[in-house]
C-alpha cells in the first residue's frame, strides 16, 4: 500500500485527507501546532495544553467511525459558558491535563474515532508563531497573523516559531516511509510553513525518496499572500524547504463565476493567476486542472483533487 | 446470572455498583434525573439538556474500560472558563445537543466506556424537584433542597417532581427481570426518593418478584434527615414505596472514631442510631453489620457491603 503524507493543518488538509481516504492508501497527516485562536487559543491560555484544533480536524478527516462520534468531535457549543468551544478540543485538552501527555490523548482519540491512518503533531513543544512585516512590525501568535486587523497591513517579511521547536520523532518516521508528500493547500504562513519552521522537518522532507507535491491555494489572502501569483506560492514554499525539491505543483485553472469572485473581493481575495507559469518547467512540473468544487464557495473539489493526486502515484 | 438493580444516584449508588461489579452479576442502575447543581445545573440551564451527572457517575462505576477514559469521564476542569465542568457531563450534553436524544448519548457513552451492565435514567422528562418544609416554605430544585442555606431550616414535609414525570420504559423492564432490588444508600430526599416520585416506579418495584433491600445511610444529614433514627429512614422509604414491601434493611453498627464524628458534628450530621430497631422484625428484616470503610471519612466499605448483599442472593 502506498504511503501518502499530507503536511499542513486547517481545512485544506482536511479536504485532501477526506479526498484520499476513500482509496487504498496509508495516510498520515503532519499538522501544525501553532494555532492559538478561538477554542484552541482559550484552552492553551487557560489550561496550558498544546493546541488541539488542527490535530482534531485531521483526526475527524481520517476517522472511519460510522457512529455519531465523528460529529461529536466537530461539535461546537453555540451559546452559554462553553460558547465557541469545540468538543474534540475539550476531549484532547482534558486527556492531556490528566496524563500530561498530548501523544497519549491523541492515541485515545484515534482509537475512539477509529482513525485509519496517523495524525502526527509536527512538534510537541509549546510554541508560538511570530511574523515580522515589511514595515518592521512584529506580530505574535497565529491568530494575529491570520486575521489582519487593518486593511492596510504590510506584507509578511519573515516568519518564525518561538521558542525554537524540536521535531516530533514520528515526523521523521512517516516522511521516511512516504511514497508521496503533499504540502497544502492552506494558508501558507499560518498552516503550511509553520510545519517547515520546526527544526529538521524540511531536512527530513528533502531526505525522503517520496515524490513531493505542493497544492497551491485557489485564492490569495489579504495579509498573507496578497498579490501572489502561482509562482510566488511555489517560491515561498521552496524557500522554506531550503531547496528546489518539489516534483509537482498543482494549480486550479477553472475560473469561478464572477458573482462568486465578487464576494471574495470584499475581503481583498483574488483568484491566483496561473498565466505566468512556464509549463515546460521541470522542477517542479506544473499541473493545471479544473479543481473547483461545485458549491458556492471557492474550494477544492475532493473528487477532482483525488484524481490528480492519484495520477502521481 | 442474577440480576441486581440499584436505585439511587450520587456517591451511594456509585459505591454499591463498584462493590458489586467484581462479581458475576448482571447489574443495572436506575438513577435520579432531578440533579440541578454544579456542572449539571449549568448544562441544564444553558443548553436545555437532561441532567447528566448521576447517569455519568453510574456509567463510570459500571465501566470495564482499562484505558484512561474512565478517568476522563470523571475529570473536572479546575480553573478557567470551564471551571467546575465535568468532562463526562460535557460528553453527554454535546451528544444530546447533536442528536436531541439523551438515550442515544447514553448508549454511545456506554460503548466507549465498555460499560458492563445498564444505566437507566428513571425518566426522560425534564423535571425539577420541589420540597415543602414544615413551615410551609417551598424550595425549588435539588440543590436548594440538598444544601440548606440556613442552620435553622425546618424539616421537609413533602417532596414532589414538577411537571409530573413519565417513567422511562426501560425501568419497568429491568425491575421485572430483577432478582434483587437495592435502594440506597444516599440522600433519601435528593437521591433515592426522586426515583420513587416518578409515576409507576414504586408500583413496578412492588410488582417485581425480586427481593427488596434498603441500605440505610450511616449518618443523618441536616436539612434532610436531621434527628432520623434507623427506623425513620426505613419508614420514609416505605411511605414512598406505597407499601411495606422491603424484605431487608441494612444498617452499619460500627461506631466511627470520636475524632471523625466530631468533624461531622460541625455540619450537624449524627451517626444513625440502630438501637431502637426490633431485630425480630420480619418486614423488613433488619441486618446490622460493620460496614464502615477504613478511610478517614464515614463511608460504606465496598468490600463489606458486597459481602452482606451477596449473602441475600
Amino acid at each position: 500500500m502506498k504511503h501518502v503524507v499530507v503536511i499542513g493543518g486547517g481545512t485544506g488538509t482536511f479536504t485532501v485527507l477526506s479526498a484520499l481516504k476513500k482509496y487504498p492508501l496509508h495516510l498520515s497527516a503532519i499538522v501544525s501546532m501553532a494555532d492559538d485562536g478561538g477554542s484552541t487559543g482559550m484552552l492553551r491560555d487557560q489550561y496550558g495544553v498544546l493546541p488541539p484544533g488542527d490535530v482534531r480536524r485531521a483526526l475527524v478527516a481520517l476517522s472511519d467511525s460510522e457512529s455519531i462520534l465523528r460529529e461529536l468531535f466537530s461539535y461546537r457549543f453555540k451559546e452559554g459558558g462553553l460558547h465557541d468551544h469545540n468538543f474534540g478540543n475539550l476531549f484532547l485538552a482534558a486527556l492531556e491535563k490528566i496524563t500530561g501527555d498530548f501523544t497519549l490523548a491523541l492515541r485515545e482519540a484515534s482509537i475512539i474515532l477509529n482513525v485509519n491512518g496517523e495524525v502526527v503533531p509536527v512538534t510537541l513543544d509549546d510554541v508560538r508563531l511570530y511574523a515580522e512585516l515589511e514595515d518592521g512590525k512584529v506580530l505574535r501568535g497565529e491568530t494575529q497573523i491570520d486575521i489582519p486587523k487593518s486593511s492596510t497591513r504590510m506584507p509578511i517579511k519573515k516568519i518564525w516559531l518561538q521558542p525554537e521547536a524540536k521535531m516530533n520523532p514520528s515526523v521523521k518516521r512517516v516522511l521516511h516511509h512516504a511514497d508521496l508528500i503533499i504540502l497544502g493547500p492552506g494558508d501558507i504562513y499560518t498552516s503550511v510553513i509553520p510545519n517547515l519552521l520546526v527544526k529538521g522537518v524540511s531536512e527530513a522532507i528533502r531526505a525522503s525518496k517520496a515524490k513531493k507535491v505542493y497544492i497551491a491555494n485557489m485564492m490569495t489572502k489579504f495579509g498573507e499572500t496578497h498579490g501572489f501569483s502561482g509562482k510566488d506560492f511555489v517560491e515561498k514554499i521552496e524557500e522554506h524547504l531550503g531547496k528546489k525539491v518539489l516534483d509537482y505543483a498543482i494549480f486550479n485553472n477553472k475560473k469561478p463565476a464572477d458573482s462568486v469572485l465578487k464576494k471574495y473581493k470584499k475581503e481583498q481575495a483574488e483568484l491566483v493567476s496561473v498565466e505566468g507559469l512556464n509549463l515546460k518547467n521541470k522542477e517542479p512540473k506544473y499541473i493545471l486542472a479544473d479543481l473547483l468544487d461545485s458549491g458556492g464557495l471557492i474550494r477544492h473539489s475532493q473528487k477532482k483533487l483525488a484524481k490528480v493526486i492519484l495520477s502521481l502515484l
